[in-house]
């Protein structure tokens, strides 16, 4: 049994900029050498996030689409009232999708389905650099 | 320690279909032979779910119902236009509740509340084969 | 390789809850003595549900206020048509944040952003004890 750490760090455009790391990703697993177990993706800060999508220009714009009409830009957020920063929607969209996903490692690979990818999801109001931990435990 | 895999898959009407997997978790569990770790339960798909809820027909039915006020399966998605599926709401949904769980495996069993049962949901506007794997490490 | 569990417990208020545990799920992770690996955190329950964020009044309110514009409390719920329990915005609310999340522990830590903290919510109409468990497998 085996634990092994990778990161990666890349700039994301400020509102919602949505990038594909599942090629990231399976690179850190296979210089893990671990082969079955679990992996462990998390991204930290609260105004960013992670999740899967069929990758395809539409529906990145439909997910960016369906949380400004769940959780608005522009609304009274008391955490905006604080600090001025305006980004409140931002840190709520972060809660409600989360920073961590786990999967099954098995023979070398995630099974992610055919048309599946896992994204990153900036929602700051500004750019920001995010960094990506994928974290291998198996043998 | 030892890692296992498992699968099982079944078939899912279209529309939002809720199913309860907790007791093929725990048997693909109990075949592992694992009595302490994480387990790692994974569905391949852009359009299916994991998530855990009180498994009762109201419930299931409140859940099916919010979704379709939160993402609405009837307004216009880009990924409709593009590829004219009419599945956009089912992909929109599928990345907000995720496919990924993880629990801790506590002397062969998984802590669940009383009340709380562990569901796939196919989101999809068509029946599909939902595949559910179950990872478990540990010893 | 090691597997080891431990739990806290403590009282939360009725209506939205949020309480900041990171420290104590730190304290467990410091009494694994587990290095390297990863820490799987599960509160059991179908009204209660886990997720990081900035914790801070401002936000802790901001979070509340948007579960209640997503799933407000006063609709019409099915499960409540047959328990009478007047919870069923709980349990929704509860299955779309979810109960678990895991994070990889790297020299002993786990990498928090510096304004991101690991909260408990209680979505339950009613005061509630909630168990949080803190599962660490690695070496």
């Amino acid at each position: 049994m085996a634990v092994y750490s990778d990161d990666f760090s890349f700039e994301m455009a400020k509102g919602t900029d949505i990038v594909d790391i599942t090629s990231r990703i399976l690179e850190s697993v296979e210089s893990s050498s671990v082969k079955n177990g679990i992996v462990c993706v998390f991204s930290p800060g609260s105004t960013g996030a992670l999740t899967t999508i069929e990758y395809e220009p539409g529906l990145v714009h439909d997910l960016g689409n369906a949380l400004e009409r769940i959780i608005p830009e522009f609304l009274e957020y008391r955490h905006n009232e604080r600090w001025h920063d305006g980004n409140g929607h931002s840190h709520v969209r972060a809660s409600l999708i989360g920073q961590s996903i786990s999967f099954p490692l098995i023979n070398g690979e995630i099974p992610l389905g055919t048309w599946q990818q896992v994204i990153c999801l900036n929602l700051d109001n500004r750019s920001r650099t995010r960094k990506v931990i994928v974290q291998v435990v198996g043998e």
